[in-house]
């Protein structure tokens, strides 16, 4: 934490135990405006943060403590970084405190109930709070999120996938065939979560590629839910997620079958003048392509535009670091504006490279 | 080597210092039909094999030799294991002694020779050789092979696209739409040679994830050349190669859309009938997804067919040890055809899991 | 496996899930004197073999069965790949019907039964059956493995040390300071077996490096006997396991103190002689240093003796595939003598290299 | 870079295109109190510094420049990412314009120039000016470090070593043996920096462990000479070094033999006294154990004392990031307190975890 104020935002975490928790925990201990005031866990009771995660040693001084004892209500804000169900369950009780939710898990992601209920297995609890939440994807929704209680922080494949598409679908474009998308999705281990499992052992992810979820995955409607907003109509995306060696980064390359009426559409600009504003939505310059390094550890998303041959068929390469841009980094950023901070505070690491 | 006889083939290698150079002599020094003769590298003349490669101690005795002194005119079979264009420059010269030829670099790939010089950058010497030359896909082409003197071994890529797509294309069929095929492929650092390079350094490339050759890559025409062949007619591929931090492994994730009038086809049953005679192509069961480690260090190729909510978006998944079947297992596949062995001999090796 | 007779080995395995499992698998089905007859899941009744490990496909068709279905007693040989404690409560069943045991945990590989009692908290139940074992350490034991009913495979760093310390020690002699001996040992991280458990997750133990176990780790005292009984006294040990973010290999770096009176003494030469017959311990030329890879997926074991400066500092390099010689390769080592086979049968794979 | 001031140190790199210049870059970017004016590279002449290094989009704006160019005489301080040699040949024009020199290379680590001719294979051309240079680890040279005008930042393995052992030599201290100490050390691949190389392609280094360099390396006497300077005497050191396959990272267990009359000392206390007030040393609670992640970029070098049993063997644990503590955070520490700055000004980063 550097220099202090009164006006620092008080912040609590529940269940700050996991991968996107612990990155909280190094986003918000370094963030000039946060007090990090509480961050929960049932099973650590009393125990340091720092003695789970040593790389915060020096830097965090709380424990944890139960939900109990936290007194979230004190606080301006509450992060859930817990499994999907946690948030719905003790949001109307922040939200009547005064205090603002911001949920990194699905609670806030699906407007449709239905849907919501069919992929994750449990009945949405308070559909008129979820109703007047906002998706929390600053570069599409901005205002939106700053005129809200609750955000559902997107998921991370979804995270480049809209990002990625925004800009050949927003106000109902008829650049490219929008029935027929295809996103070829590579995600690191680290956004299988901690929780032990045999599959992400190193013994069996390291020196292995492979696909999975191809029969179906939760971020698959999700995507398709945002997608048919940008486009107005129906969307039709096929979504294959893969497993890469290595913890963090995600790459997304998506094809689109540009259609003849927009042959002559000059992409690369489209893309650079759609995020010419945007602090963490790189489009890097033509011909040039990305890897997930150049976003280790950052808020930044980068974009290149490929379309070879100058034919139909056009490539969107997207990278960004899943525990940052495609998770706890992006809450920060939603943080900032829910509060009227500049977005990029806190949020100007360097990328580690190599 | 196993049990010895005066039939065994007499081998040498060109150039064998790289990695498909290794793997060869790894497994030819376990065929039990192979006398290994020689193996040149004028830049390590005189250098035991095993000071180089410290797995072959025990098991390999040779010595780098000169080209000159290798005596390569005795060999039943010479492999070519060294960069573009060395196997054409010297194939006349050991057709003359009866010597068969198996290259495992782009000589004999590609059969119009406009198209090799254009990606290759040199003039292809000795077209009427190549005419008569097979491409050594053995799936594909076993009974040309049989009867070559001159076998093209084919890229790791292509043989992973090739052997996805045969089944749909094969004969002319009108299963899916040819103009708008897309394989996107990732592959293990060693596809890269063991040259010195920065961009493959462990510091580089390990916990990274990365595309490339997105604006054109070698083995795309040599794909198109024999996707062509099977189809009868043209085809359109898009192809994107990425690369994945692991030592060994191909993953191929190739979509197709089907044609309104083949949505009825079982795609499954078509697979397995294609390749049910096939050692070496394993169809695998229905929901099962693949994944590189199993078949890490073995001549096998693994094919899984994917139909999300029976669409009209097919979705063919190919894995297989680039260095193996995606080169030196399948060039030694490729001798046992030559000469009239059973195809899986000395190449039965169990993939090494974990 | 290759060509059979009648008079091939009647093989089965005990808990045959984990790692050491898998591998005894891959080994013995490209044996040529076995036959797999079962192999036991309580957890898996049912479940083909190749269905978990799909390396298997096309090479083992067993499924896995109860113990109570598997009929042990009809083996030659059955091996347990389970936790501690669970050979020790079948052996004698199996020896009453004339089977043989090797074990591939701890039950058979500490004859004090106190030390193990400590070590891996239960009462030994055959101390008799015990006494009359064999540790299963071919280089050290060969004629007593060879008489025995029940063998105890030796820990993988036990087999690193000991291979490594045992020319300094054996027959008393008096060449290095035995009180002070240091260890310091790494290992890949299948070592630690195939249960899910979050130190092992791949985003945890990637791109990481830590050493565990300072305090104490159960293949010290299994060393530390051994050596006792290689040096006829009272040996002192420093001993520091290491994690390496690898899946396979072990690296032991030995050091030793030379005492005064053995400064004249050429270790170089000590080595090579006292393992000139063995074919799985390589001991490389003078100045040669050894790398995990040159193991890889091979039973050898290869050793460098280093001596900074000609000074009174020994230093011993020992590499091995902890899973092969450090495990299953050493089983199979072991069950190729208890029947009077070649010890190399079954065991000549070269090591994968990349 | 943060607010600005009339007051900020005007910084200039030499030779910034290797692992330790961008590293450099990463760190003096986020500083707030460094301008960085110019980074001279003459192969990559009027390039974009994030051309070279992506991560540096968005946060760096500099193009290499020769060092004709550069004037580096306009700066407060320049650093020298350079190979061997270079900063001592430019070091003279630098100090007479007034500029203070950090050399991240080996020119100004050894006091005795018969060594560095012997390790370095050069004469060193300016004895005088190395005479009055400081030895750039702060925690046991900060007065000096603080009154230099030219500072030799120390190397990686150096950093661990004499870290790890000060405590137990300082002001001639009778705790241990220190004729026999020993230093186990393993590094990330990175240490090796960014040329082209074969053993350090990822299909070389990735999935493999072993040792380099037993028989002599350039760090060896740099570690001797300053331990001989802390414990006033002789010292003896046996050191092997090993390398690990991740990119960051280096960990050394160090053994050391207590002298009988230290046998009572309470090892803990006398480390955790030590470095009670030095920021970057973490000397973790007695029984923990570190790991290398635990200091993934960020300054952080962490210890942990162990006595197995309470015996005479010491062992000393040290973990710190090579490119960070062991190379550029370092020299941004050095360039801190030669400027009269909080030593932990722009070093602050949380390590990355996972």
């Amino acid at each position: 934490m550097a220099t202090h104020s009164d006006t620092r935002i008080k912040v609590g975490i529940v269940g700050g135990t996991g991968y996107t928790g612990v990155e909280l925990l190094r986003l918000l201990s370094q963030h000039p405006q946060v007090e990090l005031v509480a961050i929960t866990s049932r099973k650590e009771d009393g125990v340091p943060v720092s003695d789970m995660y040593p790389n915060l040693r020096g830097h965090v001084d709380l424990k944890f403590s139960t939900p109990e004892n936290a007194n979230l209500e004190q606080c301006d804000v509450v992060f859930f970084a817990t499994p999907h169900g946690v948030a719905m369950s003790q949001v109307e009780r922040l939200l009547e405190a005064g205090v603002r939710v911001i949920d990194l898990a699905a609670d806030f992601r699906l407007q449709d109930t239905d849907v919501f209920q069919k992929w994750y297995k449990m009945e949405h609890s308070c559909p008129d709070i979820l109703s007047q939440s906002a998706y929390g994807l600053p570069e599409l929704l901005r205002d939106k999120i700053a005129q809200a209680k609750v955000i559902g922080n997107p998921g991370c494949y979804p995270t480049t996938v809209l990002l990625g598409l925004a800009p050949l679908l927003e106000g109902g474009k008829a650049l490219v065939d929008t029935q027929h998308l295809i996103a070829d999705c590579k995600s690191g281990v680290s956004g299988a979560g901690k929780g032990a499992s045999v599959p992400n052992l190193f013994a069996e992810a390291s020196d292995n590629f492979k696909a999975y979820g191809v029969s179906g995955h939760r971020h698959h409607p999700e995507i398709v839910e945002q997608l048919q907003r940008l486009a107005g109509g129906p969307v039709g995306l096929t979504f294959v997620p893969h497993l890469v060696p290595m913890i963090r980064g995600m790459f997304s390359t998506i094809y689109a079958r540009i259609k003849p009426e927009a042959m002559d559409t000059d992409f690369q600009a489209l893309y650079e003048q759609r995020y010419a504003q945007e602090t963490f939505v790189d489009v890097l310059p033509a011909g040039t392509l990305p890897e997930t390094r150049s976003v280790r550890a950052s808020n930044q998303l980068r974009i290149s535009v490929q379309r070879p041959g100058n034919g139909d068929q056009l490539i969107i390469l997207v990278v960004q670091d899943n525990l940052v841009k495609g998770a706890s980094g992006q809450a920060v950023q939603n943080m900032n504006i829910l509060f009227g901070l500049p977005e990029q505070t806190g949020l100007k690491h360097v990328a580690i490279l190599p």
